[in-house]
Parts: C-alpha cells; sequence; structure tokens
C-alpha cells in the first residue's frame, strides 16, 4: 500500500489558496517528499502527516517554487528530533545548492546523504522502493521521477508441500532466500509464481512533453503531470518558458496509458484550472484537475 | 500618516493559523518590509498590499524564521516587476547571507543595495522616514527597528505677514529653506513653530529584555514586541533561548511609556496566547495579543 498526498498545486509563486507543487508518499514507515517550495511544511502540517520519518526527499530541479521550502522544512524535521540521516536526490549541484540554503539552517540533528544525479535515467532502491529518476526538458536540469513499489509472485503452498518441505521454511523462500533441508537446496523459484503488478506513481515537473516521460510513466497506476497553461493561445508561452500544456498532459497520459492522471503546477494566472477539466478529459477521461492536498491510497490489485 | 500591518505573530516555525512575525510598513508610496520568514508573502497578498513598492527590507537576525521567504520574496518583486533599486537593512553579514540564499534567486531586474549594521545603534534616512536600528540580547547578533516619521513645527503665517514676505515664497520657508527677498534673508525659523510630535513605531524580536529597548521605544505610538512564552513556568526557557516573556514585554512598554504594544512571535506550542491578554494587561493596559494581520493607521495628532 502506497498513501500519497499532492500537497500543493500551484507553479512559480505560494499563493494564499493555492501551495507550490509538491508529493509526499508514504509507505511502511517511511516518507519520501518530491520538492519543497515555500509553505510545502505548511500543507503536511494541515494534512496531519509527520516530518519525523521523512526519510528522502527528492527535488526535481533549483528553481525556488521547488526547493525554497527546503531549509525551513530541514529545520522543522530537526525539531521533530529526527536523527536518523535523510536521503536526498537531485540533479547534479544538489549538495551545494543545499548547503547554500543551509547558511540559514546550518545546525541540524541528522546527517545529509546526497545523491546527485549524473545520467538521463537512474534507478535508487532506498526504503523499500525503487526510485527511478528521469531526466526532461526545461530550462535547466530537472528530472521526473517514479516510485515504484514491486510485488513478488503468489506463493504457491501445493508446490511447497509437494517438495516435502516443512511449514516453518516457507516464509523464507517467499522473502526470496534459498533453504539447505536435509542436504537439498530449495530455492524461492521453486515455490513462487512470477511477480505480480506492483504499483507505480510518476511524478513530472517542470518541463515540455518528450518522449522520456511517456515512455518512464508507462502503466502508471497514477501519473502526477505539470499542466502549467489550459488556454491554447498559451502553447508559444509554454514553448519560450519549457512549460507544458494540460492539452499536451493529457496526449502524454493517453500514450503512457497511465490508470489515472492528476494535473498540477498551475499558472499562478490561472484562478480556475478546474475549467479545462472537460478539455482535458476529453483526451483522456481519467485526467483530473487536482487540488491542494488531493489524496489518494494505492494497494495492490486482488489477485 | 504611516499604515502598517503586522502580517504574522509567530515564532519559530510556520504554521497553517499562524504566519511568521513580520511587519509592513506604508508611507508616501513607499513600503518598507521588516523580517521576511517562510510565507510573508502569502500574507502580503492576502492583506492585499503590493509587492513592488518594497523599498526597505529590515532584518533582526539571521535565524531561519526572520529570512527563510527571502528568495521567494525577491522573485515575487521581480515578478511584480520592480526595477528600482530595493535596499536591505541588516546585521553584519547581511550580504554574505543573502547572496547565499540566492542561490536559487540568482537572476532579479532589480539591485539590492546592502546596509551592514556595525555599531550598537544606527540610524538611517530612507523614503522620508528616519529608521534607528538599536542592537538587543538574542542568541545571535540581533536587531529592533525604530521608524520614525518627524513633523515639522506649526508654520505661523501672522509672522510670516508681518515680516511683508509674499505669500508665494511662504511655503519654500515651510519646506525649511532659506528666500531671499529684496535684499533681505528670511529663514525657515522665522516663520515655524518648534517641530511637532511625529509618528513612532517600534520593532523588536528576538531578545531577552534590556534596557535598550525601553530607551529606544521610548513613547512610541506603537510598540509591537516579541513575546514567546506567557505562563510564568517558562522564564528559564526563554532565558535559555533568549526570548522574551509576555510579562517581560509588557514591562518594557510599561517603562518606555509606549501609547500602545502589540505582542507576537509567540511559540509554536502556544495554542490561545489570547488568554494571557489579562495578564498583560494587569502591567501594561494597552498591551494586546495581536494576530496575524491586525493593521493600523497612525495619523499625527491634531494640533
Amino acid at each position: 500500500m502506497l498513501e500519497l498526498c499532492l500537497l500543493g498545486t500551484g507553479g512559480m509563486l505560494p499563493l494564499p489558496y493555492r501551495a507550490l507543487t509538491s508529493l509526499m508518499v508514504r509507505y511502511n514507515g517511511s516518507s519520501i517528499l518530491i520538492d519543497c517550495g515555500e509553505g510545502t511544511q505548511n500543507q503536511i502540517r494541515l494534512q496531519g502527516w509527520s516530518f519525523k520519518p521523512i526519510d528522502v526527499i527528492c527535488i526535481t530541479h533549483f528553481h525556488a517554487d521547488h526547493i525554497s521550502g527546503l531549509p525551513g522544512m530541514l529545520l522543522t524535521m530537526g525539531n521533530a528530533e529526527r536523527t536518523e540521516p535523510l536521503t536526498m536526490i537531485g540533479p547534479r549541484g544538489l549538495e551545494h545548492v543545499v548547503n547554500s540554503l543551509r547558511i540559514i539552517a546550518p545546525e541540524l540533528p541528522f546527517e545529509i546523504k546526497f545523491i546527485e544525479l549524473e545520467q538521463p535515467e537512474e534507478v535508487i532502491e532506498i526504503c523499500g522502493l525503487r526510485i527511478q529518476a528521469f531526466r526532461v526538458n526545461h530550462r535547466v536540469t530537472c528530472y521526473g521521477y517514479n516510485i515504484e513499489l514491486d510485488r513478488a509472485g503468489k506463493f504457491d503452498a501445493a508446490r511447497a508441500r509437494a517438495l516435502g518441505l516443512p511449514v516453518q521454511y516457507w516464509s523464507l523462500l517467499q522473502k526470496g532466500e534459498t533453504v539447505d533441508y536435509e542436504g537439498n537446496v530449495y530455492t524461492s523459484d521453486m515455490v513462487m509464481g512470477s511477480p505480480r503488478k506492483g504499483l507505480k506513481v510518476t511524478y513530472c515537473t517542470d518541463t515540455r512533453p518528450v518522449d522520456a516521460i511517456a515512455e518512464c510513466a508507462k502503466d502508471a497506476d497514477l501519473f502526477i503531470c505539470e499542466g502549467m497553461y489550459g488556454e491554447e493561445e498559451k502553447l508559444s508561452k509554454a514553448k519560450e518558458h519549457k512549460h507544458m500544456m494540460m492539452r499536451e498532459a493529457a496526449e502524454l497520459a493517453k500514450e503512457a496509458q497511465v490508470h489515472e492522471m492528476w494535473l498540477t503546477h498551475y499558472s499562478p494566472a490561472t484562478n480556475r484550472p478546474k475549467e479545462f477539466e472537460a478539455m482535458v478529459q476529453s483526451i483522456f477521461p481519467q485526467g483530473y484537475i487536482a487540488k491542494d492536498r488531493t489524496e489518494k491510497v494505492l494497494n495492490f490489485e486482488e489477485d
């Protein structure tokens, strides 16, 4: 089960009624945050979620609306008595940017480990999840992120029984371990079916639409994508500032065959993004204009 | 006339229902901001005031709750198409701290002029106002600020007439200029009474109570002062972290004979600071537990 909350849906500037875009995902006692603009910590408080278990913070890029809330967030995590190391993932230069911002948050009770992304695609296994970063196309180096939770194949009790292996060893095989029992070696694949469909969330902002997005978002349970502008006459502006139209995001969602899409990162000039939802759904019916603190629980599908 | 708004009243951390302490003062088309924590720009928006005319930003000290909103504020001022230089005033190291935070706001359409405070007391004349900075006693170097608007003496038309000076020269004398008319020199003091009471606002956070505060706040029309804790049992905590009790602030207000006091910078653990207002008023009757966006217009007194 992945619990997630899109903490804010604004782009460029925080607004009193629309916080900056940020995603928080909870899994198995750990929390992962993607982006941390000014006000993100207030959204976490409103949501009633905790600061202490934030084990990973991913940053898409170093524009202020995606990272300006970081020094305050780190201090608040320290005040929540976190002492375990925090892992930060982001483009090359991450450590320099974070340390520069930490001029006002120099003392923290926890260590920060930095993972700077160098390749167009990188995979980091952390907190029992697989985080895939993929480079997109913005004015500065920017990455989208997949958060994936794998699901092992189904355990076949009949086969385990047929092998003659006592029940107390079954859970080891279920965990993928190898069992040596009475001179015989039993491996996981002897009793486990092929891996089942896991869970996948794709988060992608700020960027022009590029092939990598549709490829990386392929079959995602939830695709969270920027939709900076709704009005087609803003296309040249979107191209100039390397942002995406809501229409373009919907086309990516369709191409990637995702299960559901939430738009986010609306222009501060767009007062009622909901007005564009019908247009979006005419292209991709499961596309929604998300609001601040839209939340969802993703469960493995029934067998 | 000074228009002022205490944008937030929180200390330490931004909270969804209590923004970080910051004061905005408007005078004659200019705005002056004191402190700029995370969320300050949202409070300005809620208040309906403009970003573009912010000509001066004073910073009390470099703890995050007083400056974490700065990079976003500077970008928002740039988006408001400000091109005139901005003056920043603060403790020594200001330029280094601001430039370090500007790693995420490197390009601005306006210049920043820095005034770094070196002395225990310094006076800066700017925007037609007098800003007096006075050093207080916190864990790091910290300054309080007076914002003062002078008022010239009353023009004595009878004396001007008696001097035989034509009416068209009167306004020059009123502005303090000297007039040479038909071989005679007329100076301002010949027709102006002694200066009248002006307006004075004192802003003071974070600090232990020290003599300099009562001296500098003397006779202020409005004294805005931190009151981190209300409960007397928190005195040792206040001393340890170099903050002030509400009681101590009220005693300073009484000693300084200010006209009115607003408390601010409440501990995040204090859910209902209003509960301490009666205690405060038992010491200083014009003392109030301010709320976010408490506003006031200060006018010169009637002659």
